[in-house]
């Protein structure tokens, strides 16, 4: 490339960021300034075709045009990006022995039911029983009295009740940590599922050689005063998805043993389940200090 | 910021960027993984926020939802980000003293009148005769004879036919250079106009204290067999517009003497214009070789 060539392509950047000189907004400015710093960087580094560009915008188009109130594509798009996970990532600064956050995902549901400790919050979804049980504690190992634990949950089908079309509310709901910080509740052992990808994003996906699996999780949100809120999955140790997840929502420190239980072997609460397998989990949790 | 967090932010990009590991295509997988770094790197340099994520998510999801077969939002996000120009400068690198090409816009329409030489292509479009005249040469000065010169332009009030809805076909049209590679013909005098700024991008300008405005331009495209199609535009010099083009579309190469002439000056073919004002331009072509 002549050196001719190197200037008019820097002449566009430095043009386009002196049209922000006049942005009353500091922080508006900088993130615009650092967009398109690095979107021409883009362009230039990979020599973007004219064809390549008209592909981008079509692709952004068909994305746009299936994006609704019900299924949101840009933020599918953002998830098998891992700009999600990104902006996770930079948004819950490593504390201590904090449990660390995971994306949110498009299915959580305000004001889901409550439940006591040791009941049970699949509302009959389909799947395995699953005993969850752990603790909630601040980054110094003092237990959290109180702590708000919300947990969603696809049923063994692969889909979220949101996902059904109907009112129902199942495979959700939440609890507070006890005095002694512990909490304990009757869930589903955690299966995979597809992200939606009948759309541009799963087009992308298939183009691209990758799944669009995620691997079995089980949601929660845990909220306290005075701490950080933690949006995190836990998954299962052994999924072969682990290592694909199409969200790379998995962090080592998330996957948890699920021990798969006989049917005939005795419930942590005396339940009866007719004879049925199930799993249990501990997951203890740690917060970080709010502003941290 | 720890050294931790530092490692868990380059572990996300790391873990999308082996995501495209299987990706048959080897230039798709270049193109994404640049893009994924740069989005990343975005990410961690505005240390972006969840509520600003969400904010974007919002911004695309209108520009989707804007977007029709009659107003192409993304187009325009790509142009006021200046990466359209970026897209251009990348795809015509410098060459001699090729004519530098500028942005195609969204008002090009295939099969315009054809025109002989000296004839008017405004078609009833309202605006002040301007009388254009020049070459077409290759980079060693040769005349290029047969080369095919399409014209469009927006009328002095800032429309373009196709934005009246009608099925007008007005300020638009093409010729061919002559066997001295010579042309000429009748069009309007540009005048400035402002993009569309009704929609998400129109409150992007407004919130970044940026103006919709065009610099006056007349389109031009021009292509011959052999030689490296051009795209670009020419600017009137003295509008106070040039330096903040809404586009970034203005190179000083491009910018030109359109000389204006009073109302009894006589006209170069002797055309009667009524005694009205009018102008006149000279724009000499250099097209690159083909693959240059």
């Amino acid at each position: 490339m002549t050196d001719e060539q190197q200037d008019r392509e820097a002449a566009v950047t430095a043009q386009v960021l002196r049209s922000f000189a006049d942005c009353a907004d500091p922080r508006l400015r900088e993130v615009m300034e650092s967009l398109v710093r690095h979107l021409h960087s883009f362009v230039r580094e990979v020599r973007l075709t004219e064809a390549e560009w008209n592909a981008g915008i079509e692709f952004l188009t068909r994305t746009g045009h299936i994006t609704d109130e019900r299924r949101q594509e840009f933020i599918l798009l953002s998830d098998v990006l891992g700009v999600s996970m990104q902006t996770v990532a930079v948004n819950n600064e490593a504390y201590g022995d904090a449990t660390e956050a995971t994306v949110f995902g498009p299915f959580f549901v305000q004001n889901s039911p409550e439940i006591g400790h040791g009941e049970d919050l699949a509302f009959g979804a389909v799947g395995e029983p699953c005993w969850v049980e752990g603790t909630v504690a601040d980054a110094d190992g003092a237990p959290v009295a109180g702590a708000r634990i919300e947990v969603w949950e696809a049923d063994e089908d692969g889909f979220y009740d949101t996902q059904y079309g109907d009112d129902r509310v199942a495979a959700r709901g939440h609890l507070f940590s006890d005095t002694d910080g512990r909490y304990r509740f009757w869930a589903l052992t955690p299966t995979p599922y597809p992200i939606p990808h009948d759309g541009p994003v799963g087009r992308l996906l298939a183009a691209t050689g990758r799944s669009p699996m995620r691997a079995s999780h089980l949601h929660f949100m845990v909220s306290a005063l005075g701490r950080r809120t933690l949006v995190t999955h836990i998954f299962v140790r052994g999924d072969e998805l682990l290592a694909s997840d199409a969200v790379f929502g998995v962090k080592d420190s998330l996957v948890k043993d699920f021990q798969p239980q006989d049917g005939g072997a005795p419930t942590p609460d005396g339940r009866d389940l007719g004879g049925r397998s199930w799993s249990r989990v501990d997951f203890d949790i740690v917060l970080a200090p709010d502003g941290a």
